[in-house]
């Protein structure tokens, strides 16, 4: 395809998805829950399917050559299109956001307000070689009421195909239109171009990858945004800390899965904390087989490598930390505003005054009082899914559920009332 | 000034917004209502001043050969700033959103999850000859803890210098940075393209005015807007419509002041209501010197004006209204649908199950029952106030007071909690 082509096809496609939300909008919450059980079922009934459909994407990257990470990353086998299938139905169960009345009030003028949910419209999720989150974002959005344009990456355009027929498969089930849940048929970077200008069709775009992919949708979008560029994590060990949950948090957070954007980047020790307890919570670190890399006297501790001025401020996504000794939560704080991505920080301490001061003075999308940066999920948090994690301030943030993927709209009562 | 000097004054005045937003992001909501009564003092304390600036705005507006509506909003006395200053007063009586807890829960992990508001950052509002905006936007974007930065018309300049100068004495009495309410000192144009694309330094921009000016914002603007383009307001007679009520609403929709976004501009009327009824509502509307544009049979209504095609989908803004006959709620929405600017529209009718149809079906930010249109008003609302009213649907929606002015973050609370 030409450039015009990509063009053309995207602008149809566009088209079809806003048609398809105006219908959605008011789609009943049993016909969506139906429609996502039905694609529950498909995907399972069509396991062997989507496998047959992925042995061709890991083929491909064999000659491509991809990492091993990566493979891991795009491999299906039955397990996992089994939690795919009940991510499905996690979703389902979820109470349907659209129509739910957030405020309510009555006027004096004798007007009842209601402020009631309504969909966002049409959502954008571009997205690299995890397949499952086609499944994932597929489901998020139709719980929404959105029609969803699913551009996946070109190393899992198989695999992703092969769930996506099994989401359109539920919806044309339960009786809603398939171009709800669209995925983009080209393997054509121009259409990720093209779908980051299409204003009138896509109201808002997900990105769900590296800092390559985000950065790009960053820079280029015409369309809202919700992503995070990084998680650079901060844990503060406080001086009044807890010394056993303070072990128990650290080593949690940096190492429980190092590759998530909420893992622990920098890890922060009051020097009062350090006067009392020492090097114990970077021993932790090094015995677990953390690369600790030290700032000032920190670096004489053996095993620690001394830390480069650019490794605060970094996502290593790996087993790597950078510690530094802080005077107190305000240099703390004042670190974090200079090196964080708004994503995620946790304060241990048991002064109660000192956690209440790094809430109100950070604004990350989550802080955490002595607990592992790692619960930044929309699954930790109870909401059954997420499409991402934003850091911005703009409508949605933190973990994105099917609730921020809606807007409200305000329906008013009166009874011939006018206005004096 | 050259361009690059406004970009440098505009770039300085940004970074000092961002710095004052840092410390106004957790200043005590005490503090915050302080400071809008010390400027509510300032303003009526220095009504003098402020007229006599006004009068040279008036003098310069004579000599430019402004309208006379524009010189009626541009004009300020004694009555007007008490009404400002009583905006002050309304908006520091509200409750401070800032901190506010939207919603809370646990996890079976023993975490506590608060969502709680926070302010967005930085604002931008840029709007046109009425000075009151001045004291108006820079009391609410203090009240929600963000910093803003003002762009007032160059016919209003010395008018909304003398009321922002109150502004910041209210802020310095209060011990708050003067630097949380700025105002563009320069009437140069270039400053209005440099506020677009500081997306560093302001997080929205409000833009009030008419629509050379919104447009202008929304088609140039890197960072997001809060905003409405046009008001293209509508009334539905439905067939099950009572007909007192019904007159008395299209009345007031259309008559009860014409310039405004939430006026009534077309009127459509189930042929079913027109069978029972006949002409009443529009003979009301040509009794009250409304010019009616009517289309087909309603043509031949003596005193109506036939309608042209481009008089549907149009903003009068004038004693002037487009009229239809529809085949039911059903064709209704679909004029909507097709013609309106998801503003607000209203439904006339006593049948519930219709009334539903047409809130469901319909996503206007504004939707009535039995109501006029003319309620579209964020002091109707009960917000005390509003910056603007929104029709897109990110972030904020409908009137925009203090609350809609907010982010929000969560603050999660264990005990040495770990992820499993």
């Amino acid at each position: 395809m030409d450039g015009a082509e990509v063009a053309g096809l995207m602008q149809a496609i566009g088209a079809r998805a806003r048609a398809a939300a105006a219908e959605l909008a008011f789609a009943p919450a049993e016909t969506k829950r139906a429609a996502l059980l039905a694609a529950a079922e498909a995907l399972w009934d069509r396991r062997q399917e989507i496998i047959a459909a992925n042995a061709e994407d890991l083929a491909h990257g064999r000659d491509k050559g991809l990492g091993a990470a990566m493979m891991d990353r795009l491999m299906l086998d039955e397990a996992r299109v089994q939690a795919m299938a009940e991510g499905l139905r996690a979703v389902a169960a979820q109470d349907d956001p659209v129509g739910a009345v957030i405020a309510e009030w009555d006027r004096p003028t004798g007007l009842h307000i209601r402020r009631v949910r309504t969909p966002l419209g049409v959502v954008g999720v571009i997205y690299e070689s995890r397949p499952n989150v086609t499944a994932d974002a597929g489901a998020l959005c139709l719980k929404a009421g959105n029609a969803v344009i699913l551009r996946g990456g070109s190393e899992s355009f198989h695999s992703s195909a092969a769930i996506h027929a099994c989401l359109q498969a539920g919806l044309t089930a339960a009786g809603l239109q398939a171009d709800a849940i669209q995925l983009v048929p080209t393997r054509d970077r121009a259409a990720v171009t093209e779908m980051l200008r299409m204003v009138e069709f896509i109201d808002v775009i997900v990105p769900r990858g590296g800092k390559g992919l985000v950065g790009l949708v960053q820079r280029e979008a015409r369309v809202p945004v919700f992503a995070h560029l990084e998680g650079i994590c901060h844990v503060y060990a406080d001086g009044a800390a807890d010394l056993e949950k303070a072990r128990r948090v650290v080593l949690n957070a940096k190492t429980r899965r190092t590759g998530i954007c909420g893992s622990a980047e920098c890890l922060l020790i009051d020097r009062a904390f350090y006067a009392k307890h020492g090097a114990v919570l970077i021993e932790d670190l090094l015995a677990a087989g953390v690369e600790v890399r030290a700032e000032g006297e920190l670096a004489d501790i053996p095993g620690t490598v001394p830390a480069s001025p650019e490794d605060f401020g970094k996502e290593f996504l790996d087993m790597i930390i950078a510690a530094k000794l802080v005077d107190g939560v305000d240099e703390a704080i004042a670190h974090i505003r200079r090196y964080g991505s708004n994503h995620t920080e946790a304060i241990l301490t048991e002064d109660a005054a000192t956690a209440e001061r790094f809430f109100q003075r950070l604004d990350s999308a989550i802080l955490l009082h002595n607990a592992s940066t790692q619960f930044a999920d929309g699954g930790e948090f109870g909401m059954g899914a997420e499409i991402g994690i934003a850091t911005g301030k703009m409508h949605a943030r933190g973990p994105v559920g099917a609730e921020q993927l809606t807007s409200f709209k305000y329906l008013v009562t009166g009874d011939g009332t006018v206005r004096a």
